[in-house]
Parts: structure tokens; C-alpha cells; sequence
């Protein structure tokens, strides 16, 4: 088996990328969703459904993994793949940002953060090693370093002072994690929306060296004008041959600016979570389930998806399903929704690769604008 | 398409028999375990999935139904079978037992019992005339009489009243049913634990003609013992050439005593709720994956089953999933029961075709001795 990552470029239009990212556990074209499987579980669905929807590589949270049910455990169970019945490629986040939004009494220094679990108040630390040492101990194929994601907004001297740490933090997750044939590691450019600030931060890490490149601190909550402000210059300051990944991102409109402004990789709960509060992705935008007028309605959500919620099932029964608490409705719903997204991202890369992206773009805002179909 | 009910003996072994049920949807294998879909879905489970159990019938709920989302509006979108996916047969019960333990308050006269809504309050009236009206708005093949399920503890006056006022409401729903080719009705007999009144309920339910006959008032709270007293008679009393189902029953040795005393039919929620609340059946018993000791555990629940759980996941995982609450542990279990419960089945149609139903029954008492397989 090869034991090298590797990212070719196919094509591209524009400032769009079509790629294909090797690994020995498989290879992931890009554009890429990547769903997000927190604890263990993409939630509400088997790995063999997810696999079905399309998508080729899964993200794991490491706080919630290094909590429950611990690094250590799922290390001594045969690593994370084989833990939850995923033999794709694993990417992991960092435990960064969830140590800050869901940990309580957290403190930050120059060495890591000290934290206190949310789900039983034991006391954790969070380091670039340990981070790197949880990862490898989950069997992730593609590490994150460890960083701050820098708050929004930040002024100037606070976002500079968190991109130094998350800097020297790089450094020392480069150590940590070493040389692994066959897994990755990516840094993560920070700078808030300083164009000076993502520039010295992507220098410092190019220098430093990785496999491919994440762009953090964005999407949470500057809105999207800002984000694709940032995203107007921020991925063309990381190497044109590697990956480019926008964390925690995002709507299907946020993921068309993002693609046409140069991003390879994506992640983000919106299907999957919106799948258990009945909100449904389609092409002509999102439709509330619980909404009565769907109530005695025959059609499927959409009547050219093949998903099986689309397939088997009316508007009605979903909305019966929803209402009454089944779990068949997150079942249902969330299997819609990661198709969806899987059939959107395939829809990016083949208009990429046919030199069309700007008529795909068109049309996927056309559609959105027409809304949903037309009342029985 | 052969449009009749018909009932079939293929072979029995003492008391236990073997026998096909032919419907227009499908042929049931006897005796048959049918999951609970309640609420038009078998809760955490796909269809496709309960079908590939083995499962060839489900029991949909009337009382749930006609509140929710109401018989009219399934009528109108073409009927439960279309509406939940299953294109299997569906028993559907007459609503009755579920007006007394779930309804608030319910006033019973000859007539049927008046009743709110558990849901909304929404004032309602079940009687044999509007339950045979419910279960063919909803498609039901096998629909039930509307009937009074007589409490345990009844004295013999108290069980005679109540067992004599369901025999004039079985007659009211024969009437009420009509002749429907394609679809068959159950008397269902009542008589508490008084051999006499099981005896005149069922001379009073042949009179009228059922296409099969349940045995009704058992599995309430008399415990194992009274109801494998009640089934040494109250099976044959009704006819030989009929099936013969045992409503709510129950856990596998309740199961393979009542087919010992001559049953064919069963329906119970113990697989799917005991699937949601971790409670997990193998042929050693019952084992509770909440509990501590599976937390580092690598083996399957059961090695010698083939269900998803069992083969990709290890005790450990479902252990970590049913404690994080992920809907993916009630997927799971809920699938390893219904898979139990017709493997189960499939053991006992097979032994009795065999003429080794003893030894079958000796069998699986003995692996429930040993008890979980030992220790790590």
C-alpha cells in the first residue's frame, strides 16, 4: 500500500478546485463534505448509510472522544475505525475549539488549557502534545494541530496575540506528532479578518511545513459577507498543492462561496443536526417538516432526489414521523440531508472539471430563489 | 391474485404447531412474531430493515392511529401500508386495550367508550362499529374485534359481564365488517382464568365465525404461571383449522411455552422498547449493555448472530453509544432483538416441522441457564 498522503489537482475554474486526496485508507475527492461523526456515530445513522449517501471521510471531535469513552479505550478496542465500523478515512478536530465552547472552568496558558469535563466535571488537560497523542491513539488519518480559534470579533492586538499562540502551537503540534507515513497533518492559518495577520500566519505556517491547510476563526458568527471577504484572500496565501479546509462550514450557499474562492474541504453538523429538528436541505432551499401544511401532503420532499426518504416516503408521513417524536424521522431526515450535501458537493466537482462552475453557481441560486414547490 | 384468507397446517409436534398464513400481501410463516408499529413505524428501525429480520407481518396500533395522524387522513394517502413503506400484511388491533390504559377519561357503555385524547385532549368514541371503520380506512389484512380486554384480577361475575358484553361487541363486529375478500377478522376470547367462560367464549365466537381467534385477557399482570394455566386449555377450545394468536406476548420463554400449548401467533413491544432501554435478548438471556462491565469488552454481543450489531460492533461500543444517548445505540439493539426474537421463531417452526420441538424447548432452557457468555 502507498503510505503517502497525497493531493493532485485535476482541474480547476477559476479560483475552484478539483482534486483527489490519497490515503491508504482511501482516496476523497474534492470539493469535499466531510459529515461529522462527534461521539463515535455520525448521529442517526449507520456508517454503511453515510457510505450510501456518498461521503468518503468522516470528522471526529477528540474533546468528546477524550471524554467519553477516552483516547485510551478506543486505542486498546483497535483505534476509532474499527470502534465505530468506519474503515474510511477519519479526520479529527483538534479539541481546541470544543474545549472553549462546552468545557467548563477552563484556563488558558502558554502550555495548553485546563478544563473541567461537561459531562462529569473531571478534570482534563489539553496541550498541542496531548492533542497530537489523543489523535494518534483515535487512529485518525488526518491530525489537526492544535490551536485557538480566535474569537469574533477580535480587535487587532488580541487576534495577533492569539495567532502567535496558535503559531507556536503549530510548532510544537509538528514535533508532537512526528513522521507517520500514511497520516496527515494540517495546521490551521488564523488572523481573524486582519488580511496582514492571515498572511504571517500562513507564512509562518508553510515554513513550519504540513500536509494541508486549514483556514480557522471563521464562521463564528461574523456572517457570511465577512467570511467570503476573508475567503476573497486568505486561501490563496496557503500552497497551491496542498488541501485547503474551511472548519465548521456550513450552509450549501456558504459551501458554493467557498468553493468558488478556492477551499477543497468542508465540515459541518447542519445536516445532520437539522436532520433531528425536521429543517430539510433541497436544491430549491430548506423546508420546515414540522410545518403543518405538509400534513396531508403525497409528494416527497423532492421528486428528483433518489435518497430513501425521497424515495419511500410523503411529505405527510415525514411530518407524522417528526410530530410524534419517531426516531425513523432523524433517521429519515438526516439521510436526506447528508445526501444532499453529498449530491451538492458531486455537483461542484463534475462542473469544475467540465470548466462550467460559474452556470453550476447560477443555477443552484436560481433554484434557491424559486423556493419550495407549489402548494397542492 | 387468490383473494382468500387462508389458514394452513403444515405439521405439529404434540400441542405446538407449524402453519402458513396466506394473504394477499404475503404468507406468514407460523408461528410468527409480529413487531409493534405502532405509530406507523417500528420504532428506530427502517422497513426494509424489520423485513430483513425476518419479520413477514407488523401490528400497527389503532388507538395511536385515529389520534394521530387519524385513520381519514391515511385513507386519503393511500392507506398505512403505502404510508409506513411496508408492503407486508398488517394486523391492526381494535383499539380497545389501548382506550383503557392510555386514554383520559374514558366512559364505557354498551354502545363503545368515550374518550379524550392522550395526545390533545380531542374527545373521541371508540365503538366495534368505528373500530371496524378505523382498520379499513387503514388497510389493515387481519383486523381485530373491538373488545373489552377483562382487568386481572376480575371475579368470576365481574369476567363473566365483561366477557359477555365483548361477545355481543365481536358480533357487532362481524356485522360491521362485512365480507371483505382479502382481509380477515379476529375474534379475540375472553373469560379471565375461568375455565368455563373460556369455554362458552369461544362456542359463542365459533358461532359467529372469525378467520382466526385470539386469546385475549392474558399477559396483564397474572404472571407466567396463571397464563400458562389459562393456555393448557384455553387453546383447544378454539378451532383446529384456524390461527390462534396470543395478544402481548411477551418474552422469548413465554413465547416458546404458549407455542408448546398450542399458539401461533404473537406480538409484543419487549424487542423494540427493551432495544431503547439497553436491555439487550441472546439465547443465554438478557443482558444489560448499561452496565459497567461491557465498557472494555471487544466482543460482540453474541457471536453466533448475524445481526449488523453483532457482526461490526463490539460490546464496548454499544455500551459507549447507549450511555452518550446516540439514536445509533437504539438502532442497533432494537435490530439485534427483532433479529433475536425471528431467529427464535425460526428455531421453533423448524423444530416442530422436525418433530423436535422437546428437544428445541430443552435447548434453549439450557442456554438460558448458563447464562452471559463468562467474563473477559
Amino acid at each position: 500500500m502507498d503510505r503517502k498522503f497525497r493531493f493532485a489537482l485535476q482541474a480547476s475554474d477559476g479560483k475552484a478546485r478539483r482534486g483527489t486526496i490519497t490515503l491508504p485508507r482511501g482516496t476523497i475527492q474534492t470539493p469535499a463534505f466531510m459529515p461529522v461523526g462527534t461521539a463515535a456515530t455520525v448521529k442517526a445513522m449507520l456508517p454503511e448509510s453515510v457510505r450510501a449517501t456518498g461521503a468518503e471521510i468522516l470528522l471526529g471531535n477528540t474533546y468528546h472522544l477524550m471524554l467519553r469513552p477516552t483516547a485510551e479505550r478506543i486505542d486498546r478496542l483497535g483505534g476509532l475505525h474499527r470502534f465505530m465500523n468506519w474503515d474510511g478515512p477519519i479526520l479529527t478536530d483538534s479539541g481546541g475549539f470544543q474545549v472553549m465552547s462546552l468545557s467548563d472552568l477552563r484556563k488558558m496558558s502558554e502550555q495548553g488549557v485546563r478544563f473541567r469535563s461537561h459531562i462529569d466535571g473531571s478534570e482534563h488537560w489539553l496541550t498541542p502534545e496531548r492533542s497530537m497523542e489523543i489523535q494518534r491513539l483515535l487512529g485518525s488519518d488526518i491530525v489537526m494541530c492544535f490551536d485557538e480559534c480566535t474569537p469574533f470579533p477580535a480587535d487587532a492586538a488580541t487576534a495577533r496575540a492569539s495567532m502567535d499562540l496558535s503559531m507556536r502551537w503549530a510548532r510544537r503540534s509538528r514535533d508532537a506528532f512526528g513522521d507517520r507515513p500514511g497520516y496527515a497533518l494540517f495546521g490551521i492559518q488564523q488572523g481573524s479578518v486582519y488580511p496582514d495577520q492571515r498572511g504571517e500566519s500562513a507564512a509562518r505556517l508553510r515554513e513550519i511545513g504540513f500536509d494541508g491547510y486549514a483556514i480557522g476563526g471563521l464562521a463564528v458568527g461574523e456572517g457570511q459577507d465577512k467570511m467570503f471577504e476573508v475567503l476573497d484572500y486568505a486561501p490563496g496565501m496557503l500552497p497551491d498543492d496542498r488541501p485547503r479546509y474551511l472548519m465548521g462550514v456550513g450552509k450549501p450557499d456558504d459551501i458554493v462561496g467557498a468553493v468558488a474562492r478556492g477551499v477543497d474541504m468542508f465540515d459541518c453538523v447542519l445536516p445532520t443536526r437539522s436532520g433531528r429538528t425536521g429543517q430539510v436541505f433541497t436544491r430549491r432551499g430548506v423546508l420546515n417538516i414540522k410545518n403543518a401544511r405538509h400534513q396531508d401532503d403525497p409528494r416527497p420532499i423532492d421528486d428528483s432526489c433518489s435518497c430513501p426518504a425521497c424515495r419511500s416516503y410523503s411529505r405527510a408521513y415525514l411530518h407524522h414521523v417528526f410530530r410524534a417524536g419517531e426516531i425513523i424521522s432523524a433517521m429519515l431526515l438526516t439521510w436526506h440531508n447528508l445526501h444532499y450535501y453529498q449530491v451538492l458537493m458531486a455537483g461542484i466537482r463534475d462542473s469544475i472539471e467540465s470548466g462550467c462552475f460559474a452556470e453550476f453557481e447560477a443555477t443552484f441560486h436560481a433554484a434557491r430563489r424559486q423556493g419550495d414547490i407549489d402548494p397542492l
